[in-house]
């Protein structure tokens, strides 16, 4: 019998199809070629040493030397760095003027890697580099919103290989954002304590999908799974910002992000994903009710009709057989 | 300057993205074998005559003679017809086993046509058929919302060429058709009229982003489309249900679709498409706040972590030139 199971942070429901399921054999990406097979440094690549555009950069760590990882505006931002925040309300002529910020991490020197195979050191930094960055657009008062995440591999959106992640300021809190918000206010009220903590806790005693737990993290495929291999990381320690994450916290999260992608890189064949880091708007930042956290979607399965008619999805695989292959994998 | 522009019916905010704007041309997909170069039978389809599993059969139009339209069960359903809807709360196992319908329209008999080139008596023939299903849906207790929807092409998520489209009867409202109806509640409380009459005529007032307007429909690029030629095809008059809409309205918007497909048919060169029918839960199908429409997504361009991290879409075509564009085209 299939099943619908809802998850009570998001509300979103998924149905579990256990009569279309497939092993979690099924979804490994025969044939493709590892993002390690490219040339080491490509002569024509952006974001490779040598092509160096300066004055689209932010930040470079380390500031005196070879570079390690550099910020870059992105060179077709959405968004406009300079302008004033303006609102237009006319009936169906809604808007804001379109500021804020668009920036690219650039991750590595090298073209032909990502963090299923670098130096865990490698990972910390890009993390450094969000918080560095998200601090900056925090300041901006013209910002409600920051949103951080990564797209490997072309399905997933990415249009160079060179490893990057990307960052943005938005003038508004997104509808999606503004409504789990209010989800997890709710639950709060009725419950008395936090969502995500509540979750967190009761994945970690049931156990059957739960990947890995370090001192500060935990990793599990969601009870209520959009999607194959669909991971959170949600920290132990309730904050709603990922900005007021501690240094210790960031150095155990990258060896927690080495681990989980690299298990992925290896089972499933250096699938294509996003990962994106959930945060909190701001001025929430101090919230007993929101909760940062990050999510994690190889890129398996298409999104369709269905997806787009209902906000549903449908997953081909149990969470709990998701959970267990990712288990019996050891990180590259 | 970029514009955050935010749909007044659904609230979702999209970027438009200015400053990497393409032309209408840059979506063309070159190089791409159309449908009706495929063959007009082929062996192994499991939709083409000979083929047919009679008994997945749920519907036959017309009932005697050579079928022009079937309707069957997904053969690897994700839900089941059978079976009672019992609902699971405790913490984060929170589940309703998976009852419902999933079926098929297998919509002609030919392997090699699509809506954009048939006859628009054959497009009447599906919505005349989502009708029929829907109300045998409809009348089942245990089924909250109908989903109605085409995906066309493989990057849209159809896995067979033959045309077929897809309804689904679930036994839950998914939370986003919830967080819409709250929405258009709240507009109908505020200002007292329904949020997509006011979209509706609020296009047409300004005629920029219009495509077509018949008796009985208005097509438009909404002023916040997620995406290029993103369109809406909304019925002049309220309703909140698309099982309500009378046999004179599906005829006209048999000749709609058959129209506006067409034009994306020949101005993009048949691109990958999913359209879905929103129509309202049951329950409240005489609402005067809610109002049905049909979506039509051309994919032309991927969602990624960005779209993923916020809900939000970046648009990088303006709707006023989307629209313009399919203006001049004309359906084969």
């Amino acid at each position: 019998m299939p099943e619908l199971r809802q998850n009570i942070a998001t509300m979103e429901w998924v149905i579990i199809a256990a009569d279309r399921a497939k092993r979690p054999e099924q979804f490994v990406q025969a044939g493709k070629e590892r993002t390690e097979a490219q040339l080491a440094h490509a002569a024509n690549c952006p974001f490779c040493p040598g092509n160096e555009e300066l004055d689209l950069e932010r930040l470079r760590l380390p500031d005196e030397g070879d570079w390690l990882l550099r910020v870059v505006q992105n060179r077709y931002p959405a968004l406009r760095e300079s302008g004033e925040r303006m609102q237009h309300f006319d009936g169906v002529n809604t808007s804001i003027s379109g500021v804020g910020y668009h920036e690219v991490v650039v991750e590595s020197r090298l073209h032909n890697t990502s963090p299923a195979t670098e130096d865990p050191a490698d990972i910390e930094r890009t993390l450094r580099a969000f918080q560095l960055r998200g601090a900056v657009f925090r300041a901006d008062e013209r910002i409600e919103q920051i949103v951080y995440f990564k797209n490997h591999g072309p399905t997933a959106g990415a249009s160079l290989v060179h490893p990057h992640a990307q960052l943005l300021g938005l003038p508004v809190v997104p509808y999606t954002v503004r409504a789990r918000m209010e989800e997890a206010r709710r639950y709060f009220d009725d419950q008395g304590e936090c969502v995500i903590c509540r979750m967190r806790q009761d994945e970690e005693r049931d156990g059957a999908r739960m990947v890995a737990a370090t001192t500060f993290f935990s990793v599990f495929v969601p009870y209520a799974a959009l999607s194959p291999f669909h991971l959170w990381i949600v920290p132990r320690r309730h904050r709603a910002s990922f900005l007021d994450a501690t240094a210790e916290e960031l150095g155990d999260l990258a060896l927690t992000l080495r681990d989980v992608l690299g298990r992925i890189y290896v089972g499933l064949n250096d699938p294509d994903y996003n990962y994106v880091i959930r945060s909190t708007p701001d001025s929430e930042h101090e919230s007993e009710y929101l909760h940062w956290y990050i999510a994690i979607v190889p890129r398996v399965t298409r999104a369709a009709g269905f997806e787009m008619g209902t906000g549903m999805f449908i997953n081909p695989a149990l969470p709990e057989e998701s959970a267990r292959f990712l288990c019996s994998i050891t990180a590259p």
